[in-house]
C-alpha cells in the first residue's frame, strides 16, 4: 500500500493505494475521521453495491445506510442532490453525520458535493471503484453536477477526509474503462511525471493484465502528480489548469458527441493528440516526442472513430468553463514531463491540431 | 456611515451601514473587489426591483443582468437554485462573474448559496433590503436553501466580499417587518451588548418613528455583534451558537405554523421570551431582569397571538439542525448582556417555558 498525502490551505488528508482497504474500511475510516457518527450513508450505485457490498460491509459493527444513484451522467444533476439530501434528512442526517462516496467519478462528485452542502456540510471519504476515479476524481476536493446547459457547472471545493482507492475492486471494472482511465495516468506523466511515462511505456502489458503491484504503482504515481498540483494550488488559480492537458478537445469532443459516442478518458486521449500535435506546430515538443508519447496513448486504446467536422469540434471549445472573461486558455506540452498553459491559442491552430487528430483516428481504425 | 469588519479564516471584508448607500453602489463594490467583471448580475425580486431599480442602476455605466427571485420561503428551494444558475450561464456568466444579492433574506440566502456554487463558486456582494437581512442574514456567509423536509437543510457557508445595508432602502419596509426585524437586534443586546439594549429601551419612539440616524445606530451596533461573534467562531462550532438565542422555541413557532402565521422575528420574539423563563427558573436571570427583558420586547411589538398547544411545540424542537448526534442545545440568558449554551434542558423545562410564554401571548392580546 502506497501512502500519498495532500495538504492544502484548507484541508489535509491521506489517500490510500493499495489492495485490501475494502475489507477493513471501518477501522481505516476511524483512523481518519475519528470514531464513526450515529448515522454514515453510502452514496453507491445499485451495479457496485450489488458486488461489493459484502465485502465492503464486513468492517462495519453497524451497517451504514445505503443510497443509490442510478449509473450515467444524466443522474449527475440538481434533482439527485436533491434527493439524497432528502433521503438523509428522512433517515436521521445531521451536522455530525458521516457520507462515504462509494462508485465511480458521478458518484464521488454528486456524493461530495452532497456532503458539501447538507446541514452546510458533513464529512466524507472518497472510496473509488474506477481508475479514473481514483486516480483523478477522487483527489482534489472537486465536487459537483451538471446543468442542462453544461457539465459541473454547479459545485464547489470540499476534501474528503480520506480517499480510499482499492485496487482490488477493479476487478469489476470492464477493459474499456480501464483503459481509458490509464489515460489520465499518460496525461499525468506527459505533465509532470517522466518516471510514470517510462513505466507505463516498459509494463504496459503487465498494467492491461492488471497486475495488481503494476496497477498499485501506476495509480500511485498519477495520484501522487495530482496531490503535488493540488497542493501548490489548491483553487486552480494557476498550476492545477495544467491538469486540463487534452481537455480543452477533450471536453469539445464529449459536448459534440453529447456525452454518448465515447468514455471521457477516451475523448482526453484524442484531445491529448490534439495538444500534442498543438505543440509540436508551436516548437514545444519535438517530432520525436511527438511520435513517442502518441505512440504510447495508442498502446492504451483502441480509441474511438471519430466521424466529426473539425469546425464543429473547435467552435465547441468556445464554452470551457476554464475560460475567463472570453479569454481561452490551452494547456502546452513542454518536452516530456512538464506542460504549460497560455491564453493565446488561435481558432486557426486549434482548427490544425483538430484536424491532425481527426486523420489519425480516421488512420488509427 | 459606519463600517464594521468581519475578519475570519476563510475572509476579510466590511459591512457598510448608512445612508446614500444604494445611488453610488457600483464604485463602492469596485472599491471592495476589484474593476466590475464583463458580467454583473443582481439576484433580486420584483418587488424590490419595481421600487428600487431606478436608484441602484444610477451608479453603473454597463447595468447588471437582473434574475428574479418571487417572494416567499416557497422559493427558498434547490429549484430555484438550478434556475437561477441556468439563467446565468445562458446569459455568459462565467467564473470571473459577478453577483449582487439585493433583496431581504430568501434572496440574501439564495443569491448567495448560488455565487458558492455556481462555477464552484463566484464573488458577491449583499445589498439587504429588509431590517432583518440588515442586521442578521447578510452577515456571517450562511446561505442555502430550504427542503420541504425542513428550513435551511442544504447550503453552505460563502462569505460577501462586502455588504451594503442602505437605510434609505428600508422606507418601502413594512412596519410590522422592521418591528419583527428589530427583535434580532434585542437580541443582539440581551446576548452580548448591554449598550445597545439601553440605546434601544431609551430611543424607541425615535427607532420605531425611523429616524435613519437612530435606524443607523441599532443596524451598526447589532452587525457588530454579529460580526464579534462569527469572527472568533466562524463555523459555528462553539460561540456562534449563542446567535440562536431565542431560536429554539422561535424555530419551533414556525415549524408548527408552517411558517405562515408570523415572521420570523415575531417567532424569535416569543422564543426569547420562553428561554428567558426558562432562564429565570434556572436563575440565571433575576425576576427584575426578566421583568425589563420582556418589557423591552413586548414595546417592540405587538406580537401575534398563539393559539397552540405547549406539547406540540416541545416536540417540535426536536428536529433543530444544531442538535448533533440526538443532543439538545439550548441558549440561556446569563444576566444581561451575556448568554451560554447548555445541553441538559429537559423536555419538562422546556414545556415549562413553552406554557408560560403561551400564558404571556394570551395576557398580550
Amino acid at each position: 500500500m502506497q501512502i500519498i498525502r495532500v495538504d492544502t490551505p484548507s484541508a489535509k488528508y491521506n489517500v490510500f493505494a493499495g489492495s485490501g482497504l475494502l475489507e477493513t474500511l471501518a477501522q481505516r475510516i476511524e483512523k481518519s475521521v475519528g470514531r464513526l457518527p450515529r448515522r454514515v450513508f453510502v452514496v453507491t450505485s445499485p451495479e457496485i453495491w450489488d458486488s461489493w457490498s459484502t465485502l465492503f460491509l464486513r468492517s462495519f459493527s453497524e451497517p451504514p445506510i445505503p443510497l443509490f444513484l442510478a449509473p450515467g451522467e444524466q443522474h449527475k444533476t440538481m434533482a439527485s442532490v436533491e434527493r439524497l439530501t432528502r433521503e438523509m434528512t428522512r433517515a436521521g442526517g445531521d451536522r455530525g453525520s458521516l457520507l462515504i462516496a462509494f462508485g465511480g467519478g458521478i458518484v464521488g462528485d454528486v456524493g461530495g458535493f452532497v456532503a458539501g452542502i447538507f446541514m452546510r456540510g458533513i464529512p466524507y471519504v472518497q472510496v473509488p471503484t474506477t481508475f479514473l476515479a481514483q486516480v483523478d476524481s477522487s483527489v482534489g476536493g472537486k465536487v459537483g453536477v451538471n446543468l442542462p446547459e453544461g457539465k459541473n457547472l454547479v459545485g464547489n471545493f470540499h476534501h474528503p477526509r480520506a480517499v480510499f482507492a482499492d485496487v482490488g475492486v477493479l476487478d469489476t471494472l470492464p477493459d474499456r474503462e480501464l483503459r481509458a482511465g490509464l489515460m489520465e495516468s499518460i496525461k499525468a506523466g506527459i505533465i509532470r511525471d517522466r518516471a510514470l511515462l517510462r513505466y507505463m511505456e516498459e509494463q504496459a502489458e503487465a498494467i492491461l493484465g492488471r497486475d495488481s503491484k503494476a496497477l498499485e504503482k501506476v495509480i500511485a504515481a498519477s495520484i501522487r502528480m495530482k496531490a503535488g498540483v493540488v497542493n501548490k494550488d489548491e483553487r486552480e488559480s494557476g498550476l492545477r489548469m495544467i491538469l486540463n492537458f487534452g481537455h480543452t478537445v477533450g471536453h469539445a469532443l464529449e459536448t459534440v458527441t453529447r456525452y454518448k459516442a465515447m468514455l471521457h478518458g477516451e475523448a482526453v486521449a484524442w484531445g491529448m493528440v490534439a495538444a500534442l500535435s498543438l505543440g509540436h506546430r508551436r516548437g514545444t515538443i519535438t517530432t520525436s516526442q511527438l511520435d513517442r508519447l502518441e505512440s504510447l496513448i495508442y498502446r492504451y486504446g483502441p480509441l474511438p472513430a471519430l466521424k466529426l467536422r473539425a469546425k464543429k469540434i473547435v467552435a465547441a471549445t468556445g464554452s470551457d468553463k476554464k475560460n475567463i472573461g472570453g479569454v481561452r486558455r490551452f494547456v502546452l506540452p513542454l518536452g516530456i514531463g512538464d506542460a504549460g498553459v497560455v491564453e493565446d491559442v488561435t481558432p486557426v491552430e486549434l482548427e490544425a491540431a483538430v484536424t491532425y487528430m481527426l486523420e489519425k483516428a480516421k488512420a488509427s481504425k
